[in-house]
């Protein structure tokens, strides 16, 4: 067998020619990190190239994901299908699987998608929270694995690594194993440029425990990753390494890390390293002895499928791995049970007893809320927490951190075998925003609980209440926001967010209380929008609302067909579900000859793709103020008294030109 | 002199009795800082009631900002003109200054806008660096202050305080001294429910003096204030409080946190404190001792301006602080003359060389980036790294922490003396956002400075190319977004952001580079929008474009009117000044008879405000891929080739209706 620094060479060869081939990308974190990465996945990762998805695999995230070269050369090595080394070849370019950052929808073994630093290490908290609530679900027969992670400075500056961090320890996850490439480069010089802390002291805080290595002594890393691997504690492994080792006019500095090393230094890194092998060549023996590496974990697999064959479990296990729902027709008959005697209650409380219907029947929903769990109605009576003494509670007290929650449920959800949901107030959607792109992008079922949606909050005033949210979050690609006019559409909005397997959902929801408009039969919801009152007198005005700004649109509408307007009121929870509607039901619920005017207590910017550039507008493109909701809505208009002048004016002005 | 206790009983008072009025509110902080708060403000925090914009007084930060009763009392009692008495009997109604949360536009002596948890402590970051940067300019003579801040649990589990107190440990910000509530309570319970950190640690880890009190204790807190302010580095001050102190039944519990005690334990803490005035009635011996405890800066400022009448930097001094520009004409000179020539570079290349004539002529640019600036363009060969042994450098390395520059940027504003800019990804916009909403809130002079900004970054990915970006930062408001095509457009967009006193401004700015489109004369860019191209034939098609695609629309005009379409083009750097020109500008620019047409590499909602329902909207409505830019440009459809086409079927489509 060769000896680690050659197996790694390996992985150092084919990153520099696959950033050179592309002249972009980043060598220098695949080259830094090479040997420890091998140890890794030669002698501690479990893993089976032949089936990605094994359910009980060791999950490894590559937080520092600009050195996405490491995790494709690794994937070929051990033999997974792809990516084939004609997808190296093909690193950046468009359609190959070898994307500039590694992208979980395009390759199997790319266990989540990373670039934005920090974030992958706070996914891998929530898959490492999943490991150990499936494994009190389903016993060390079926789930017992690691979580593996490699981060760098980036990572570990970002503010996420706080919150994933205080959470990991908070909740002794000590199956996650985070490798640190302390290599003393950042893009802009020396870490020393920026910072000075101590990063291992820092991470004992949080109550983990930490060991340092020579990543680029094998033996060293060895001992490193054993002795993390004992510790119950979740572990920090800082591994002095040198980024871009192997180049050697310009390893140890910034500029091997995300450039090219340029011809002349590849060859002179391939003359240092006595590598004799052309571009994207691996020697047969050492391409072998990769594979042999690989193949490690097949006989542990083998076992585990015999394991799971011989399980009382393995109905359900299988059921909640694929993300198959139970119980499908029953969460309806239930639904229907609940909304069957009319509420005026807030949308977060409609939200409440949606929860309260799905939560016993769908075991893999794990709930949470960044510290608002009485202002987000998002634990049910039926959750016990989980804590590090019970892994098996259902719901998670996040903390006050919004960020740090929110990839964790991008986390559960990449593990498998959950449905996550947490809650935070609206405004504080900015908080973790860059996770909920991150749940679109790669497809993940999170539901996210946002309460508070509007100047209907009050008195916390304009630091708390959402103005651009909700259009700016309808702008997130994959995104489906829903914003409930009642319970009604709320139960049809966490229908919603369950039936979708492929992307995330956000439900906007009220603080104030809001009649409940319709029943539950027809389950117009999903649509997206519908008709809710159809003009009495021949219409010329079409109104459209969402959540709590139905109620108003319908008082609009009465005072408008008392002067003999006729007028429509479409409520449109979620305009995504509208828009994937075909033509001709968008057609009637918008027709050409109407004035269309929407009201929604938010700014305006986006409405116009319904209301058009004749069309009226009602919200709110400013921030808001402290006072009770009562008064904020009549002070910004958004009564039936202030807005059917305004939509007399314009109808007048319609008839003038 | 009452003892501490009975002055710090008139802060409890206030704030049970204002929050038990309006029914809404957070007692349970300022009653269980009070104490720490009154020895803070009465014997440490230097400032002149008589004149709360004393540039030399202490900077004060409530971080915690729900417990804005505590600066409401604090203000009212020290002698401020405001909040009257009858200011805070209106605690959180529509008009009064005491509003749910502390807002600096609204309060003198609100130094920010805090409650989104952990951007207190960072905006102080920021004025602790602006307080020593113009202390090396200006001397100790006229720049001698400290900043102080009340944080809470939720403060310091948010990421940013990570961020914040790594980068004020790096700077070594000694002036910084941070008073923990560490009163072990969150919204959702007890800490532990969420959180097991050594928060002490953890700040030892980043290079700052820690020191624990008994925050109940005046003669403690005295001296841990004591031993913070003669420590060089920044401290930490964890006081060990007890929420709502004073409630009998209620005290140490989640209860006191968010909500109005009710009248019965009012009354109770009432006679538990041995309070026996009617509410908002503070007796004269206790109001005249905290007024003349309040008074105790005047002499100290009277010596200040002492020192500023003999300073020879009088002058200088004044102007930085009071945020006007010095060299008006000279700028618009020197930027003539850079851009007599034109140029074909990235708009990020172009921000540099407007940088590069700004910053020799105003000493308040402040640059930076976040770890990417050779990326940004935003170091100039005049500015010297910012660091912990020379202050007077201009420029600073933010490290990777997006979010913490941006608040910090926001905190250097709001001290003044200083115009701060910073750089990061235009992707990387989001997680920074919930401080560029309060640099828009808090009408802060800030300019962020985005760079790659669309598809045309290329090879790194989905991940880092900016989509729904541009307009969810367009739906903020008061925030001047700015996508310009060129560098004579980047040059205005720079004059535009600091002509700006009351808000920030945001530059969206191309990695590959563009051509340069016109002359600067006219300097048209400044309306927002323009005509660039008028049509040749009749005109049938406006086309609207910003950034790299107005290149794109030059050649797509070309094409149209060799088929004898007659085409305007107009080019769109910034939506809110085009918006904000009178009716005639805005509908000559998009006159109804004409097939509007917007072409922009990012989401097309939004756009419909200036095409309409029958517009065509030429955009990216999913997320990118890693591919070179311009396979993606030809992939995505951003050429003349495919957009050509697509609008002859919709003029086709507009003949037939």
């Amino acid at each position: 067998m060769p000896e680690i620094r050659t197996l790694a060479n390996a992985i150092r060869a084919l990153s520099m020619d696959a950033v050179q081939a592309a002249n972009s990308g980043h060598p220098g974190m695949p080259m830094g990190m090479a040997d420890a990465a091998t140890v890794l996945w030669t002698e501690f990762l479990k893993h089976d190239p032949a089936d990605p998805a094994w359910p009980d695999r060791d999950r490894f995230v590559l937080s520092a994901g600009h050195g996405s070269m490491l995790i494709y050369s690794l994937l070929h090595l051990t033999g997974y299908e792809r990516p084939t080394i004609d997808d190296i070849r093909r690193f950046r370019q468009l359609g190959s699987p070898c994307a500039g950052h590694p992208e979980n929808f395009l390759l199997p073994g790319v266990e989540a998608t990373t670039g934005p630093l920090g974030q992958g290490i706070a996914m891998a908290v929530g898959m490492a929270i999943a490991e150990r609530h499936l494994n009190a679900a389903f016993g060390d027969e079926l789930v017992d694995h690691r979580t593996w992670v490699i981060a760098g400075d980036g990572c570990l500056m970002e503010g996420i690594n706080h919150e994933a961090a205080g959470l990991a320890g908070h909740l002794g996850l000590g199956r996650l194993n985070v490798l640190w490439d302390d290599n003393r480069i950042t893009i802009d010089g020396a870490t020393d440029l920026s910072t000075s802390e101590d990063v291992e002291a820092r991470y004992r805080a949080y109550g983990w425990h930490t060991v340092r290595c020579d990543g680029l002594d094998a033996d060293d890393v060895r001992r490193a990753l054993a002795e993390a691997a004992a510790d119950p504690r979740p572990s920090l492994i800082a591994c002095r390494t040198i980024i871009g080792f192997g180049a050697p006019n310009k390893q140890g500095t910034a500029a091997t890390h995300g450039a090219a090393l340029g011809t002349d230094e590849v060859a002179a890194a391939r003359r240092a390293l006595g590598w004799d092998w052309p571009p994207f060549e691996i020697p047969g023996d050492i391409a072998a002895a990769w594979r042999e590496l690989g193949g490690r974990g097949a006989s542990a697999h083998s076992e585990w499928r015999g394991r799971l064959a011989a399980s009382p479990h393995k109905a359900a296990f299988e059921r909640r791995m694929a993300g198959d729902l139970a119980e499908g027709d029953e969460i309806r008959d239930r639904m229907a049970e609940m909304l069957a005697e009319p509420k005026k209650v807030a949308t977060r409380k409609a939200s409440e007893d949606a929860l309260g219907v799905l939560t016993p029947l769908l075991p893999e929903l794990v709930g949470g809320s960044a510290d608002l769990t009485g202002s987000n109605n998002t634990r049910t009576k039926d959750q016990t927490p989980l804590t590090r003494d019970d892994y098996g509670g259902r719901y998670i007290f996040y903390g006050i951190r919004e960020f740090g929650m929110a990839a964790a449920m991008n986390g559960m959800a990449l593990h498998g075998g959950i449905i996550p949901y947490g809650g935070t107030f609206l405004v504080f959607s900015d908080y973790a925003r860059p996770a909920i792109r991150l749940s679109a992008l790669q497809r993940c079922r999170v539901v996210y609980v946002m309460t508070h949606d509007s100047i209907g909050l009050g008195e916390d005033g304009p630091t708390h209440q959402p103005i651009e949210h909700l259009t700016s979050l309808r702008l997130i690609p994959n995104l489906e926001v829903w914003r409930p006019c009642d319970r009604v559409e709320t139960a049809e909005a966490w229908e919603a967010a369950l039936q979708r397997r492929d992307g995330p959902t956000l439900l906007a929801l009220s603080r104030q209380n809001l009649p409940q408009l319709r029943d539950y039969a027809g389950r117009d919801g999903l649509r997206g929008a519908y008709r809710l009152k159809a003009a009495g007198a021949a219409r010329r005005v079409v109104l459209l609302a969402t959540g709590s700004e139905v109620e108003v649109a319908i008082a609009v509408r009465e005072s408008l067909e008392g002067q003999g307007i006729g007028t429509d009121v479409v409520s449109m929870p979620c305009w995504e579900r509208f828009d994937a509607q075909d033509a001709a039901y968008r057609a009637d619920l918008l027709p050409a000859d109407a004035l269309i005017v929407s009201i929604e207590a938010g700014a305006t910017l986006g409405w116009e793709r319904y209301t058009g550039r004749s069309g009226l507008n009602i919200g709110l493109d400013r921030f808001g103020e402290s006072a009770p909701a009562e008064d904020l809505f009549k002070h910004f208009g958004f009564t039936a008294e202030a807005i059917v002048p305004r939509i007399v004016v314009a109808l007048e002005n319609q008839g003038d030109q």
